[in-house]
């Protein structure tokens, strides 16, 4: 049985590359987040988990790393490219929050607007009371191909 | 090394959303696995693991649990999505079993009839005697923006 | 907390399939990897990993098995379709390593080029020394359903 997490770090990066995957994988460099090996989960911040920065957090390289993420990439120059992620945080601590995801061709400013208001709908439809979001995003534009990705890391202390 | 899961659930749901990924969120909550995070694998059944229901196993809020799933959206009202997934359990409890996982937009009667045969066919390429097949799965009629989802999750006894 | 891997094998397989996933399935049979269920994730060599034969490595049957991997199918008759994964090993044996993955409708000859590229282009971005690269791919023309899959076990000695 896989430890349950109990902390998490918002994360984000943008980057140009010159295939997809390199712009991709430029933008988890630039988040800080590089040089792990990234485990894409459905998204759920476990109970009591704290948020630390990225930068306090000592992932071991190469190591497995939970998390949820949004990601777009485009090889379209001059269109803008935006991916964002949003954390509910519930009242009642010994509930679990909701991360939510969302990526666009589009302005960083829609897309966070689109995740903040899953996350309100993610509790209504728990009934979960809703004690504060915390999201982070980031827009680029595409000069040749480009990647945007915005994360919460899951992790331990 | 992740130890190797030795139960299984077969679960199901689906919902409506405002967006895709909150009619996934909410399929996931009304199949019972909503508050974790899931890690979607390729799909072996562990051998001599047993069947379990999910009401009966204590998977811990924002744990991270593996398991393999279809899942289909839509945001056409009227079409019909289903999703299923079926195990093949061999006649040999030391070996591995096998699940196959299908969605598509149409009813569940076909998509039922396919996944059951990828079971066949899989345990006819491994030369591997069947001797049992297990499925579930789920249809909806969108009426905004709908999803379905059926999973095998792998957990520990 | 999940521990870092420290070896890794390098694996290749392609297959025909009644359905894309069985396709799919049997490939990965064919690689030696088939009756496991793979994590996929990005795509880190470990620093000082080293590298086995997957014949010499005991996987669990059904055991959760990290890796990054390319995969491509097609249901189209006479099509070339080929996967390729390369690793960057550093000068720095205590730097980790990289992982590209890439795949296309087309011959190996130019998927192996481009995914080895990919190597370069990342480490030339880290500025980091690089000392050897070693890839594996695989082409298949296509029947009626057909799949490839190469991929970078990652597991414990």
């Amino acid at each position: 049985m896989l430890k349950t997490p109990n902390i998490y770090c918002l994360v984000k990066g943008a980057s140009e590359g010159r295939t997809r995957l390199n712009a991709f994988d430029n933008a988890l460099l630039n988040a800080g987040v590089g040089d792990t090996n990234l485990m894409r989960m459905s998204s759920i911040v476990p109970p009591g988990a704290v948020e630390y920065n990225i930068e306090d957090v000592d992932l071991p390289a190469g190591g497995l790393i939970p998390l949820a993420y949004a990601h777009i990439d485009s090889a379209t120059p001059g269109r803008y490219i935006s991916s964002a992620v949003a954390i509910g945080i519930p009242e009642d601590e010994t509930e679990p929050g909701v991360i939510m995801e969302y990526e666009d061709h589009g302005r960083l400013k829609n897309v966070e607007e689109i995740v903040e208001q899953m996350v309100i709908d993610a509790f209504d439809y728990r009934n979960r009371a809703l004690k504060e979001i915390k999201s982070i995003g980031i827009e680029h534009q595409v000069e040749n191909c480009g990647a945007t990705f915005a994360g919460a890391v899951l992790w331990y202390e």
